[in-house]
């Protein structure tokens, strides 16, 4: 979008013929197609500025970690590996060897998640007590179980590719960044309690987690796959002791904020007001008012900030390898005190 | 509203003055006006069809037990009672003297509520699995607290008026009663993690309740007086395999049903359709489409309930002794699990 | 609801038997009951405060002269008359013998449209340039036309009981009254699209109205009775140049105001800010904030008005004679345009 | 987005400099860039497969006429010309080359608006009576009359530039061909009201325009530019007898439709239903069901169906010579009644 990128190689496929077809689609000149991911890694090391990782989460930390081993950056789809440990690893690698290691959590790309930030550190919100987190999807129950799943519900519901962790893992963590992205606090400890609803499901398909953020503030998420009828029912609520916000992806280009003892507001993207409210929400705002911006346009505000920091800029805006490993912390004691009968577990 | 009671007697205030003012204003004689509420009953026993018990909670206990013992019928303002024993106790009392006590929790006498109920019961929700119930109220963040605090939000804060508890004896209780209602799901235990965010406030504020409902259904209630900008946040969500509903008392009209296959649907206030639906939803609906319907026709619903269960008929829809009974033990459970770190505790 | 006017005497059908049964229901003692309005007048003639017309259209006129010539305040029912001639009468009758004729306009007794009206008269939209007033209602798809229609539709429906308009005398007024309220300019002249759209109906049941106001203002009209799936579909928007204002009656508690350089702010209904913005919308709000106010306590607000009135207060807020003759002219115009194929026409 | 073109040549602004960047940006060659259009039709005669027009309004007809002329197609940014005589000569020309003429109307593009489309030619609706059709925008309001004008908003109210009307030839052109493309309907006559309220200008910018549509359905126009915090209102409604819809861009992923007697239902974007119902518009889905797809997306739908058309496929569905033609009859008719003042003109 934004054209500071140019797909020049890659592996879309373990499939011999897809690998091809795809390749050839994303204009891969067939001498860049590779069958597996260590041939590519082996290959174009030094040739190419970094690697993404966008596959099924059992493989993001051996290709992260050879990547990162052979000196390449690295944009890694979330959840950034399966364990803790792993994910330090990669942390700490990315970190020793001065590589760029981002992990586009999509959300924090939009620009009134990022006013919504800023609202907050100016103190438009006063003291934050409490944060209500919600990813709601149904997307399990729009399955036929009576058939074979297809191949996407398949892994995300089975342990050897999924990881321990199915919804928590998949979307969960997406909320656990918005809560530390948008408050600026830590999650410090959490009581979880996780449910397989859809048929056959060993994984965890719901999940509600009461929180204690930093600085005395709470916070509660409920995350789901099996929420019927909700699409993709983000809704992130900060409540201060002087003002609340609100913030729906389906409703993603405004932004409410609601006082004590002043009429409700609402904020809306590329506004005129904007600007002096937020610099950066301004400058992540690429179509005109009143037109959707969502999606597409937070990824490419994400790949816009990591290609500037593997140019050397200093304090770039994108969710980096420190955010990848706190959300699997978040899922690690999630999945403990789940075990231990909801028991409080610090992270 | 429906004509079918009429205050003839009655004792509105400690302050003598007070108390004259607000008789006469209600067209209550002198002579049956008294200064407590020992000599009102002592003097009305055998005269009156029932007593409305409007008082803080701490009284709500003695005036009904004194008003059941003299045989008058009682319908009480929740919270039934500061404690399961005494809740208990008002129970089988009016269960033995086949007396009728009532406890008016507003919300399940909107027609959309009764509409739920209805919807649930004819299983187009399928098989429940999570209910997600908030009641976010601002009111505390209302207050100066520079100066003496008014008098309804003195006794509130107060434990020896208001109970051990704040938030949730206050209005989680009605959250309690809708779940139960709705879903005709029992609540069996609970884990709560309460809060005290207001300033000087020593009583629970701020709660995050979760929950295991019969059937293996799951809950979770929030409730709080500190949720900064909110006004009079009830919102339902009730989510089973096949479908989900939303309603809110914002929005108070409309019933919103979503299917796994099919578009949402939006069910609304007195429509054609909802007679086929639902006859009590009908029935309770009182003023042209289009037009509000809340608080005070709720609470005409069910007095008229209330009023025929008096007069002997059978299967009134109108919360009574055993509603009010289950959310003190609701409170009484969530005081015991935050006491010991948010343990699970039965109810 | 305010307990300052008592029903004691009334007429309430041409039938014997529905008149007694409606009197007995109302508290009505059958000496005072009669089987006329001719009757009514003669005997209750300096025993009464004031009479309440609630009939179908073409009675207004005769039924509010004779209470008039008889000495006797009135509240009728809108439209005033069914026709401009009928309602100046009326309008310099009430006027000359110093009685109060008021005509309950619903809608501009909701405190968020005091609350509007305010708004403009302070500036805060700047000058006004154009207002979009919309009733929309399907109240006529509702019907079965292969069956006899029912008393209330048969009326509506009959040039006879009706008089010549449909939609525009009906919820046409209210529309005409509420931009004059709001924006205390005038209707100054009209071009009208009348329709007749279902079916057998002779009289205007859809209605596109473009308008001059005062002061260089335009204005728009749309309202209907065949908007297949609107219930009472009521929305008013008013464009300044510093700001505009929308309200809407099915989420009446709410008042939304969007200014060219600010966020959009949404005042609410008895939030501790509306007594500085407005002292009449502060002392029209009767329940909490969060629940709904309508209907009945708009009408109630009028009432109290009106028998501030009948005491001799000066300066109160209700629609009177006036505003009931205006918006008969409003219906005379539209009548008068649409026959001359849309041609401008003054009020 | 569906990479079916190519950008190659090009001429992006009169100033040489701008046009070096702006070429550069977009990777086209220096070869293949030009200063004027006359010589980059000259030169690409033959070698391009068509020429996007995306200039002021006043040079569509010239530079449209040249790459016709020279047997390139075209897709020409609306309006398409400045006066019908132009629109009918292109439209012919196009016709006669056999050479594909459309205009990227942006919101016939979007997939909701194609189901609502299916939906009323499937008979869901019943007989159309009522169409209301709004495009409200304040963009007039955040300018600062004080100073010059910036470059977009001065042609914008330039006779010269712009041609004789603003609002209507800018933005009510699409809300014209959206009613005929949604209903399936002609616009056969008008009475419109223009208005000029910004400061300054002398074309229109506010319009409130009555049709008649073919089958005796009637529709209503409101378009500003001066509808201060109005961001991108398109909001179309459509009235059966059976059943009405309501859609609106900003909330462009949800199509209402709300029946006489049944719930009102919610149609969402790429749910699984929708392939039922349109395969149109399942197709024309992109990204995932809950997040926002829009005006880009939209476009690539009209590109993706112009360059079938190219490829000679029969039957695509994108906005053709044809309806920009009958837009432009749409302005003229509209400026023609405002200057007779607000006579019925036919189309």
């Amino acid at each position: 979008m934004d054209d500071l990128a140019d797909l020049v190689a890659g592996c879309f496929s373990r499939d011999a013929d897809g690998n091809a077809t795809t390749g050839r689609e994303l204009g891969v000149i067939p001498e860049r197609l590779y069958q597996d991911w260590r041939s590519l890694i082996a290959a174009e090391r030094g040739r190419i500025d970094f690697l993404a990782i966008c596959t099924p989460n059992d493989s993001h930390y051996p290709i992260a970690k050879a990547a990162l081993d052979a000196g390449i950056s690295v944009m890694c789809e979330k959840p950034l590996a399966v364990s803790s440990a792993e994910a330090e690893e990669l942390e700490r690698l990315a970190r020793r060897r001065r590589l760029v290691l981002g992990v586009p959590f999509t959300y924090s790309g939009y620009p009134m998640v990022k006013l919504a930030r800023d609202l907050v550190r100016r103190g438009d919100l006063g003291r934050i007590c409490k944060v209500v987190m919600e990813y709601q999807q149904g997307s399990f129950r729009k399955i036929d179980f009576s058939k074979p799943l297809d191949k996407r519900n398949a892994w995300k519901m089975d342990p050897r590719r999924s990881g321990p962790s199915c919804v928590v893992a998949d979307i969960g963590v997406h909320g656990a960044h918005l809560i530390e992205y948008v408050t600026g606090l830590e999650i410090r400890k959490l009581a979880a309690d996780l449910s397989s609803f859809a048929p056959g499901n060993r994984l965890d398909d719901d999940a509600s987690i009461l929180m204690r953020l930093s600085h005395g503030a709470k916070a509660v998420m409920l995350t789901s796959k099996v929420a019927t009828g909700e699409e993709n029912g983000i809704r992130l609520r900060v409540y201060g002791d002087k003002a609340s916000l609100v913030w729906k992806v389906e409703e993603g280009n405004y932004l409410h904020v609601k006082e004590a003892f002043g009429p409700e507001r609402i904020y809306k993207r590329n506004a005129p007001y904007i600007a002096s409210l937020s610099d950066v929400s301004k400058r992540c705002s690429r179509i005109p008012a009143g037109h959707h911006e969502g999606f597409i346009e937070a990824f490419a505000n994400h790949y816009r900030e990591f290609c500037a920091a593997l140019r050397g800029v200093e304090g770039c805006d994108f969710p980096q390898a420190r955010d990848g490993l706190r959300t699997i912390r978040f899922v690690d004691a999630a999945l403990a005190s789940n075990r231990d009968g909801g028991k409080w577990v610090e992270l």
